[in-house]
C-alpha cells in the first residue's frame, strides 16, 4: 500500500480535509496523520518535505497544500 | 461508491496532482474529471461550485484547492 503523511494542526479547514477527502484517500493509501500543534517537534520534518501550510499531504515525494488552514510560521517552532 | 469531480486544465501541478493523489483516491471514489482548458462550458459549473483556482477536487460539497496551478479567471469564459 503506498503511503502519505497528512499535517495538519485541528484547524476547520484541516478537519474539513481530513473528513472527506483524507479519508477516502486512506482506502488506497496507508496515511499518517501530524498534528502540528500537538507535535511541534514534526515542524522542522515538514518543512523539510516542503510543506508551508496546513492542510498538506505528503505523497510521492510531492506536496500537495489543500486549501488554506494556517501557514506553517504561524505554528511556532 | 461516493462520488467527485476533478477540475483541472492540463496544467503541470495539475498532472501531478492527478497522478498521485487522484488517481490513489480513484480507488474508493469515483471521480469525474474536467479539463477546463477543452470544456469551458464547464467553467460555469465549477465557479458555482466554489472552484477559484485548478486543480480542485468537489466532494461532498466541499471544494479542495490542490496547490495552485492557474486561476480560474485566467482560463477564460
Amino acid at each position: 500500500m503506498p503511503e502519505a503523511t497528512y499535517f495538519h494542526a485541528g484547524c476547520p479547514v484541516c478537519v474539513s480535509a481530513e473528513e472527506s477527502l483524507v479519508n477516502a484517500l486512506g482506502a488506497s493509501v496507508d496515511i499518517t496523520r501530524v498534528h502540528l500543534g500537538e507535535q511541534p517537534a514534526q515542524i522542522g520534518t515538514a518543512r523539510a518535505a516542503g510543506v508551508r501550510s496546513v492542510p498538506a499531504l505528503v505523497m510521492n515525494e510531492q506536496v500537495f497544500h489543500i486549501n488554506h488552514g494556517a501557514s506553517i510560521d504561524d505554528l511556532g517552532a
